[in-house]
């Protein structure tokens, strides 16, 4: 008998490992921060002894959620503002509001977004926006693994000032961070029609030299194609391209409005897509092209986009809604099938950021990112299958325990890294003063 | 003082009538099955002495969900086929599993049915299916306020045998459940494609003779009306005009594929419509034109629709969905603002249903159907707006207490009247014979 840390047990084990099986009865074993081994209960049971023992109760197994694009500290904005035209929200309550921001307030809305991420069972999450450092400090204290970046674009930041002065936060960011287990460092212009070529191609550089991703917003609605078109004589994709800014490292966020040819583009240049379906819908953006972009063998993940256009970071309702909408939208109901839905939000989530060596499926020797879902409740009656369960019934209520690089985040719905009450009272102070200011 | 059974207090109170206020610290008393009074706390804590007191503890304190379309026994199929073309669906996995179909079955079902609308909110709703004598006991015995009817149509059903004893069975159901304080009968035919004009008239006449509502799948899909077309060449709509069936007791499930003409024949006749968005999305039946429906003065709930088409029964996701869907198919972020959904689900909802004068708001005289939700987590943090919390970042799970003709069915996540686990070992053991048998 090998001595582990934990063995999670008597669950109905999804590992997403390119075999992809469901094991009736399955267990994980964990020691330090890596899966040791993934499979059958009684063969895991006769190999190793574990200090602690998961009674998964019947209940789901799998990878923890990987969440590729959002903005967590606006959870202090959630609900401020909805039903609105884009400008009037934007310029009448998003941007005053984010005009007084502290590093302060994106740590205290930070922690509170990885509360209700970790509650509703994400374990890896892809940020932008100011005070980056403060999103990173906050996923680090509540044991989160993250993808982390500021926000930068043509004009002054509430952070750091001037362009320039972003471009070196964005490098002392990524030495701060390096070699960090949970923290990884992106390079973040925020889109084509708030970046001028020349800021597109220095950061471009930055991220080459160092190795590191490359997040941006990229064809959120034809308004923003129309714009960079007038502009620029061609769409966003295109323009993309003609700088020699695309590349597999680059994580597009959004991706709706595209052409055939922007479609060719960023498969051929491995570009991956990160869709927000439910945003998309608020803010009346469009429809992302999902089932074509996956037909094309482009590498596309699931993101709740910020809490001031969800209203929530839930993504298991996320993957019932890009299910259910892909569907509609093409009157084809077997696009977007479950098991389809379920590896976006796990395993292609983890190849959209990079992280495919580490997280996404429950394999020997990757991180032990695992998340455990109570199913003995009245709308999970019955169960005939556990992938139509997690796309068209679970939602982020129903995770019980989240597991993050080895460490338990959360047991029985009960956060173990953070004080619950002290981080939605945090929140509610800044409200106050959102409210104040507006 | 007057003694009152129960006052609920402490919370922002969402009355929900007519001159639609918002009171931060709001109460609502109640004696016996009614409302005496809803407003300030301060004032009702002045004039009311309680048996009980439910503190809201700053939650949310309004009328209970009314949903207006669904299949309550069909949680015994919850994700039994998924992903499927239509016909697969219900000719290889729907159709043969209810042939088998018991009345025991069906009275399991309904029960877990509502045993999740309780936990989720939902305090009426209107069901149809085979075995409705079945779901009128379940429906009584968990205390919930129902409409059900049983589903008719040309052929023999599973339940009654030929068309002639439905006709007999919904006249029994009628007489069996007349004066019921929490179970109203409808008569209940499927659909124009499923039920001839001959059939259609004489279910008008029994509506009419007993005074009670209508529910018919109307205009579900593109297919149904080119399958009508060609029949009758009519749509639907003008179908049922024409045969003098449409008035203000007829319910519509669905009203998907809808023309000018279809909508000027809702609005003259005083149809009301159920909107089953997710059902519509997974289906792929397409998008009903609520936003135009509600502009020419249509009446319109929001229902779930069956476990095998969402699949769940939580309004709230449903809320959230009907928001966001149209927002994004009328390309306007204004268009089915949080408070008209919001309104949809309560007092729409029992207009839909004909019983507007009993329920769906919290005023002096009406029935105490109401829910309290807990707003005191990381995902409802901070609240500026409560509508906009009930519509796009609420769930079903944040329901707390359940309140039913002043009867308390669910009280902090506790069911009162429903043995949760043996509901549960019910509906598993009916599934094992389901899967055997397809």
């Amino acid at each position: 008998m090998q001595a582990v840390d934990i063995i999670i047990r008597n669950g109905w084990l999804l590992t997403m490992a390119p075999d992809s099986r469901v094991i009736k009865k399955g267990a994980v074993a964990v020691r330090g921060d890596s899966i040791v081994a993934a499979g059958p209960q009684d063969v895991l049971g006769a190999r190793y002894k574990p200090w602690k023992t998961i009674d998964a109760c019947g209940g789901i197994i799998m990878p923890g959620l990987v969440n590729v694009h959002t903005h967590a500290a606006m959870t202090c904005f959630r609900g401020l503002a909805d039903d609105l035209p884009l400008m009037t929200w934007l310029n009448e309550y998003i941007f005053p509001a984010e005009a007084k921001l502290t590093s302060d307030a994106v740590y205290q809305g930070a922690l509170l977004a990885c509360a209700e991420m970790i509650l509703s069972g994400t374990t890896t999450f892809c940020d932008m926006y100011l005070f980056e450092d403060s999103v990173a400090r906050a996923a680090k204290e509540a044991g989160m693994r993250a993808v982390v970046g500021e926000v930068l674009y043509d004009f002054p930041s509430p952070n750091y000032g001037p362009m320039e002065e972003g471009l070196k936060y964005t490098e002392a960011l990524i030495d701060r961070w390096r070699d960090d287990p949970l923290i990884n460092i992106a390079v973040e212009p925020h889109s084509a029609y708030l970046c001028s070529p020349d800021l597109l191609k220095r950061v471009k550089a930055i991220a080459d030299r160092n190795g590191v991703p490359v997040v941006i917003h990229l064809s959120e609605s034809e308004k923003e194609v129309d714009q960079i078109r007038e502009k620029y004589g061609k769409t966003p994709v295109e323009h993309l391209a003609e700088i020699g800014f695309l590349n597999p490292g680059v994580i597009a966020a959004h991706c709706v409005a595209l052409s055939k040819n922007d479609i060719r583009l960023l498969r051929e240049f491995g570009v991956k897509v990160a869709h927000n379906p439910e945003s998309n819908m608020k803010l009346a953006s469009g429809i992302s092209p999902v089932p074509e972009l996956l037909k094309h063998g482009i590498t596309v993940g699931i993101g709740t986009d910020g809490c001031a256009s969800n209203n929530n970071l839930d993504l298991l309702q996320e993957m019932d809604t890009a299910a259910k909408l892909h569907k509609v939208n093409r009157l084809d109901p077997t696009v977007m099938d479950a098991p389809t839905v379920v590896r976006m939000a796990t395993f292609d989530g983890a190849r959209v950021l990079g992280l495919q060596d580490l997280i996404g499926s429950l394999e020997p020797g990757k991180k032990a990112d695992i998340i455990v879902i109570d199913t003995r409740q009245p709308h999970l009656t019955p169960m005939y299958d556990v992938y139509s369960h997690l796309v068209y019934a679970v939602s982020g209520h129903d995770v019980v325990t989240s597991i993050v690089n080895g460490k338990v985040l959360m047991e029985n719905r009960v956060l173990t890294t953070l004080d619950q009450d002290a981080v939605i009272e945090s929140v509610n102070r800044i409200a106050e003063r959102v409210v104040s200011k507006i």
